[in-house]
């Protein structure tokens, strides 16, 4: 039997304590569309997702990242990571049929650095409804029906208190992902990796600070736009409507533009994401950037993201 | 042992009648780098490109494509595809290292339709000389330095008198292609075909012509932008040029947009393209077209291609 | 006393067949916004536009342009050229303050051609609804609110059977317009005609076609976007909802990109618009173009307009 | 007679410490073209600036801007402001035809801070020469020959350790300046003035520092570009050739976007700019901000210039 292999990000399963405030901001402001809404939990994806959602929010008492979770590339993978994963000591937690709208059987299980994922395959692809539907039969909703209006999801990026390196084999190891860049400390840890499943330069970073509140919280979602100049209309937007953001900016690592914006409902921080490269060749050398060279890794040019911690809250994931 | 793969398109190599002029048009007027010049073949790729070369120019008595050269997943994969094309009855041919110049072992064959088709896997990615290296440890070249300055090679478009499904069918069953979406025929067959070894829509595209000169010539070769903004930039310099062109305008197939240059050196199209969509789904379902809905299907808004095959000169492949 | 100015184009006054349906395409696809509604007249304004409104919209039995409305450079002005305009043979009709909304005492008379023009000094600016207000105390409304949503009105094109000089000489001689650009037929006539009283290209053009239904219809009223991409946004918009469009592409003579979009409640086509120069030159020499250079005079790249009339409906002015 | 207006800014005669780096910025980075090198001053413009030179450059012992020139809107207008500025107590010196090359009859004076102006009306308008000119009659070089290149000239802005009004109504009153936008101190006195003769928001603007070295700096000359797209090219060319820049960025008053460039050479700050709107009222009423205001004002979003004047080295003007 071959080894089971992810295909790709799936969602984000966000709790936030006001729910009001973070369908508007997704919604009016970011402009994803809703699906469905199941027992409290609205289900959201962007115009050109094509699965049942990218996003969802519930209310609760804390803001956090409830799961990420990955779909994998073939239906009996999900068993087989569960197998693998079981035997190398990770306890997996099967999540049923339906439990969460439109998806089939699932796991769950945390990252050495508690950080909590979900593993599925079968999941439904609703089209959107008639109103809204794309004329393309290879789009699902018309795009720019409101605010920002992001294609697709993009990626998500953990932040943690441990070295990104401890995060990061376990994602290479058990679960498949390839190393694309890193930045290495003086003592050879890493400061931040960048790895994917796909050619995306980074379908997940890990992003270390010895200041995060925990080892398991998030640095941002991410949502990708077509075009540099749709990061500059996000910006108009979302200074009209009084959100806090970061950018824009161009990254050297990915060499993707940015817009960090904040959703005031949760406090979840949001990547508008755009440009950047794609990586086919079969024997990458993942990039190895070393902190005197952040002055362009981080940011090649733009506004920047503040490096105070205490000016950058972050929500457990 | 698992069945060979396709990783990625790796180059094109182009004849042409008048090598002085499409090295103007490539250089000056595309943008492209020169990597080197062996034995009288001018070897080129785009300021994104890793590899040696995406693309070789050579002169000669008629203008053609000598060959469209893909890359291999592993290095045991040429010999395996060698192998398993000869079981099929497929000619191959071998060409030593270094016969062409920065890359390995490979085989060359030809589709049902004629197209000669390479495989390789051992590649040279040389550096850019130091004052035309990009500060970025991830980028190859500077960007921005001539004409209009794509990313990267993208994919090819195949014209054939043959049904499209004639040619795709062997792509999938022998090389491994994936169908993304296809136009289907009245009596089944398909006239255009677009299909991938990667997340993109397509690397490669099969389309029909009844009026097609041979059933193996070449639609076009097309490189990559990073923005539509860039396609319009693009536009005014292939005008202020003289360069016969048609575009800017959007496909509703792939969601990309265009513009169609002619090489005045060699007649071959070039398609400069952008924006579009990824296809990460493990069990996406190719997308149906038929004939009533290309209004949208071809071009979804925008200057089109004349569909008169007198006004669409094409070389063989 | 110095003669009377024109300071600038104020708006359009649209009478329309089926009003419902233009103010969906205004409203919703265009993305105006309205000031209010007087006696059935729905006036809007985009949202940069400082103005009572730069187009009103009233239900009637044929689609037609009412009146073309200018606002003079002084409160004096208006007086001034119902003078000078009377002393030359032209009838002038006032219209008393609040006839139209928001506008003060004004003169209406009709061109040569018959096409009707209005000249104002007082006009109301009302600031947004506090919802809708922008942030930015030199903006109207917040941008981005609905559809294509262009930044302010920015001329006008008047078709005619007569021969354009046969309009703009009146233009030129009793409203003081300068002439920018114009194409010259072989026997000395002007074919078509680009003035302003400001530095854009043109505030107002005069297209002849001799198979003009009469010598007094619009071609355009025209919007103006900042930027390029924003007319490709548009694009994607307008084919999502069905509205009928021709480009993008770019015009040689103004440097300007277009889209021409139909109403399809009055039939009256609106150009979005953008980029193009500006005139600064006190001593500027009109451009003459010939016919044979029209190739990139017209159209310099990108899709154009069909050149047979019967392709091109327009509505009387 | 009617009081003499300028029409427009014509130029800035830049000296530079380090000519060879100067030159290779503007040219190279910036992509100016050079129309002539008289008496070892190097003429030079963009490729949609119609005069003779809207920048020159002068090797010097100190880095300073020699003189801002304005073009008056008729032949007499520069006679008619010597007399009137005489007459007013300023001293003005003549600079006889082709002392500058290109150009007619001019005057020099000083504005009560220092800075020096010059009135002309008499230029040379070259064309390009036949290989650079641009196919379209109405634009002098081919667009996008090498780096960033920008359309035109735009504006200057002035840096004093004078409140603004000090110099902004000297402007006004003896210059024909309209104020469109000001920064109101508690104390009623303007901290910035932005002013126009024509409907752009600012041809000039003044900015008051009162750390800055002496009462008659320059902040920057700017250039403008057609698409906010063109800014962030801009970046990149900057970045990959380590030329010392802030922004991109938005302002609130101008609406206009910006990168803030350094020339390595005389140190000069260099504004690209594009986007922001237009005044076309005859009766705009300034926009008045306050201090409060400022994080809308200055930078409406994006990287911004470090407040520091330490960190802001301007040159004398």
């Amino acid at each position: 039997m071959s080894l089971p292999e992810i295909a790709k990000l799936g969602h984000v399963a966000l709790v936030t304590t006001d729910l009001e405030k973070s369908l508007w901001f997704f919604k009016e402001i970011v402009g994803l569309e809703e699906t469905e809404t199941v027992n409290g939990t609205v289900y959201m994806r962007a115009w050109g997702d094509f699965e049942h959602h990218t996003l969802s929010l519930t209310a609760g008492e804390e803001s956090r990242i409830d799961h990420i979770a990955w779909r994998t590339k073939r239906p009996e993978d999900v068993e087989a990571f569960a197998q693998l994963l079981q035997e190398a000591g990770t306890e997996v937690k099967w999540v049923e049929a339906g439990e969460e709208a439109g998806q089939g059987r699932a796991i769950r299980f945390k990252l050495p650095s508690g950080h909590s994922f979900e593993l599925y395959y079968d999941v439904e692809k609703p089209l959107a409804s008639p109103e809204k539907r794309s004329v393309l039969k290879n789009q699902t909703y018309k795009s720019w029906a409101r605010g920002v209006s992001p294609r697709r999801i993009d990626h998500v990026n953990l932040l943690t208190s441990l070295k990104a390196n401890e995060i990061s084999d376990f994602l290479e190891e058990k679960l498949g992902f390839k190393m694309r860049e890193y930045i290495e400390a003086p003592d050879g840890s890493y400061l931040g990796t960048w790895l994917s499943v796909t050619p995306l330069v980074h379908d997940i970073a890990i992003s270390h600070d010895p200041f995060s509140p925990s080892t398991h919280q998030i640095h941002h979602l991410s949502y990708w736009l077509d075009n540099a100049q749709d990061l500059l209309r996000a910006a108009d937007i979302l200074t009209e409507h009084g959100i806090e953001f970061k950018g824009p900016g161009k990254h050297g690592i990915s060499q993707a533009m940015y817009i960090y914006a904040i959703d005031p409902g949760s406090g979840v921080r949001v990547e508008l994401f755009t440009n950047g490269y794609l990586i086919f060749e079969p024997d990458w050398e993942p990039i190895k950037w070393t902190l005197d060279e952040m002055n362009i890794g981080f940011t090649f040019w733009g506004d920047q993201m503040d490096n105070k911690p205490e000016n950058n809250p972050t929500i457990p994931a």
